[in-house]
């Protein structure tokens, strides 16, 4: 290889790829061929689960002895929707100004450019010996149902001997500024639906029903009268939201026989979803006594709370953040989940990325300055993590 | 006309007819037929509404100067469902052992047979200058939209001048056995959706989204919270009954923009439906402060509050029903609508049929002893309120 690509080149030659999940379109093989010239031993993963669609994967490694980085990403993207709604074609990857136009520019396909960019840089500038080894995890299913990414290549990758160290997760970190947010851990989530039992009846004769809705009213109270927790050192207070309440009774004079609602609860790492199954179960059973019947139905989740202790590495990180936009990252564990949650598994992950305020939105961008300074910090980041003057090692 | 019908041969006559709503079915030609014969001046009128169907109705008045009394009921039915699972065809009027079989047995064909054969005796006993007049008013739309039925003919009756002193409405009012109750009023009926307004955003991010679900909470407990009222002299307490409470959000992991609930209030006299959505306008405020967004939409009712107070005519009936079945009747004001809400605006009106315990089921069905009883009740009220020795007089 003889020119380093550019971050506005590589994320460009990605977002022309229409990789919406569970498509692979092209982004991947993309990735491999420039990851193999570089000198990276390339494997294509495919993963199969009943009921959903086959997924490609991407796994690359690179380096010896001493401690194993692993950069992690996706190259999935959500639908456009209506692409007539864009200023640009949403898989056109065009420069209008100072930004980069289209879908995954920031979710995340800007984000691999910049870590395989930052990566090629180094790797010109120390070679392939340098103390140790650089392995990319590039899924095309996190968007989807996340069952044949990242989870499979983790167990795949550990099945063939493969160890992390530490691992770098590229998601669109920053709410509004590069340098604003590295998180550091993540909230779990937790789906329950509740079902309040009654007897159907006329209305003019209540005496002779049971309504089931004053009794979910009752529960619903039950569950949210008190906070889950005031927060723990990282993490916000755990939070729990009625997302709908369904009765579905079309006729005003009818009493009906159930009544129904479902809630999620974003919980820190006070809880673990056994836990806060049975914190449920406990209010539900105070607030219900014997007057009212009903049924919870607790979806089983991976979505656990985890945390990332801020040491050495995090602190590294948030150097090389610091010293190209002169911002202190905060260390967050707000938000939605991620695949940091199985990395998690395999060793201590953090993420860091772009600015998230166009994903999943009509006219995705990114500023190409911002695409130069994140690719900088991975930079920075790689010098950081295998230092030139040290001999290989492992590193805690 | 020579002999006179018995109630069980009128009832079999009429149930034989189809008459679920909006479909005559013969009946009210059934109808026109014999009391045309007895002497009746039958008038057919048949009334149209945008939107609902054609409905016949019958009206009839026999007789010279003095009181009038109005006999009332309906001659349509709610549909059988499924034949196959009565013991007899549902319009059969099949006899099994001591029980007339049929759709309308007790509601209300039975009663108006009773009627019937009550007002042949009276004229057969009395001749057709018995002091006053009787008039039938006969729908065939009070289990369907109940539009084009009593209240047009009301109106009908009087821009023809007609005017009644008092009325008797054959529906089924006795619980379980034939004498129990006598209906003096009826609660008024009040429909009403309450929707609570929030922001749309994801569940990861409640800060920037206005979850609706909690305020409906709120609210339902600010019109449940306290009763309405605690019954007056002659009717119970006002009750107030969600019957559906929907949001239809199928994402877990979405905060929906709006949450409704439908609730239906029986109201006693205390209330008119103006006066009842004042004070749930006033209770929705004050639960909801400057917190909660919301809208309440009243759906316009004709089902009002009212009471025939017992007067002299009251219990005249009531002895009546005494004499023949050795109960006093409680006067009541429980359970549904019916067309007596429409009487009442043209003179005071009660109702005493038959025993309603098998009303809208399968296998519907009357005591034959019961249908003789019942008509022995309505000519004691005949005999009682033209009475032999009167001269023709307006009577209060």
């Amino acid at each position: 290889m003889t020119d380093i690509p550019s971050p506005l080149a590589l994320a460009q030659g990605l977002i022309r790829c229409p990789s919406v999940t569970p498509d692979e379109g092209g982004a991947l093989a993309y990735l491999a061929g420039i990851l193999g010239l570089a000198g990276f031993a390339v494997e294509r993963p495919v993963f199969s689960e009943a009921g959903t669609p086959d997924v490609e994967n991407l796994y690359a490694r690179i380096g010896g002895a001493g401690p194993c980085l692993l950069l992690a990403g996706h190259t999935d993207v959500v639908p456009p929707g209506d692409a007539a709604a864009w200023r640009h074609d949403p898989f056109g990857g065009t420069l209008e100004g100072a930004e980069l136009h289209g879908r995954g520019a920031v979710d995340m396909k800007g984000g691999i450019a910049c870590m395989v960019a930052a990566v090629l840089g180094f790797l010109r500038r120390r070679g392939p010996d340098f103390g140790g080894s650089v392995a990319f995890l590039i899924t095309g299913d996190e968007e989807g149902p996340a069952l044949n990414g990242t989870v499979k290549v983790l167990a795949w990758a550990r099945a063939r001997g493969e160890r992390f160290d530490h691992a770098l997760l590229g998601e669109p970190t920053n709410p509004d500024r590069l340098g604003e947010t590295i998180k550091i851990g993540r909230r779990g989530s937790l789906t329950a639906t509740l079902t309040v039992h009654g007897t159907q009846g006329h209305v003019a004769y209540p005496h002779r029903a049971e309504n089931p809705i004053p009794g979910l009213l009752r529960l619903a109270q039950a569950l949210l009268a008190e906070p889950l927790d005031a927060g723990t050192a990282h993490f916000d207070a755990s939070n729990l939201e009625f997302t709908t309440m369904d009765v579905g009774n079309p006729a005003s004079n009818v009493i009906p026989a159930e009544a129904r609602a479902t809630f999620n609860i974003r919980f820190n790492d006070r809880w673990s979803p056994g836990t806060l199954a049975e914190e449920l179960h406990r209010r539900l059973a105070a607030g219900a006594g014997n007057a009212v019947r009903y049924t919870l139905d607790v979806r089983p989740t991976n979505a656990v709370a985890f945390l990332t202790e801020p040491d050495a590495f995090v602190h590294r990180v948030a150097d090389a953040v610091e010293a190209e936009t002169g911002l202190r990252p905060a260390l967050s564990t707000t938000g939605g989940t991620s695949d940091a949650r199985f990395i998690k598994e395999a060793c201590p992950v953090i993420e860091f990325g772009l600015v998230g305020r166009t994903m999943h939105q009509v006219d995705e961008r990114v500023a190409v300055s911002d695409l130069d300074r994140l690719a900088a910090i991975y930079g920075r980041v790689l010098d950081a993590y295998f230092p030139a003057d040290a001999a290989p090692q492992k590193r805690a």
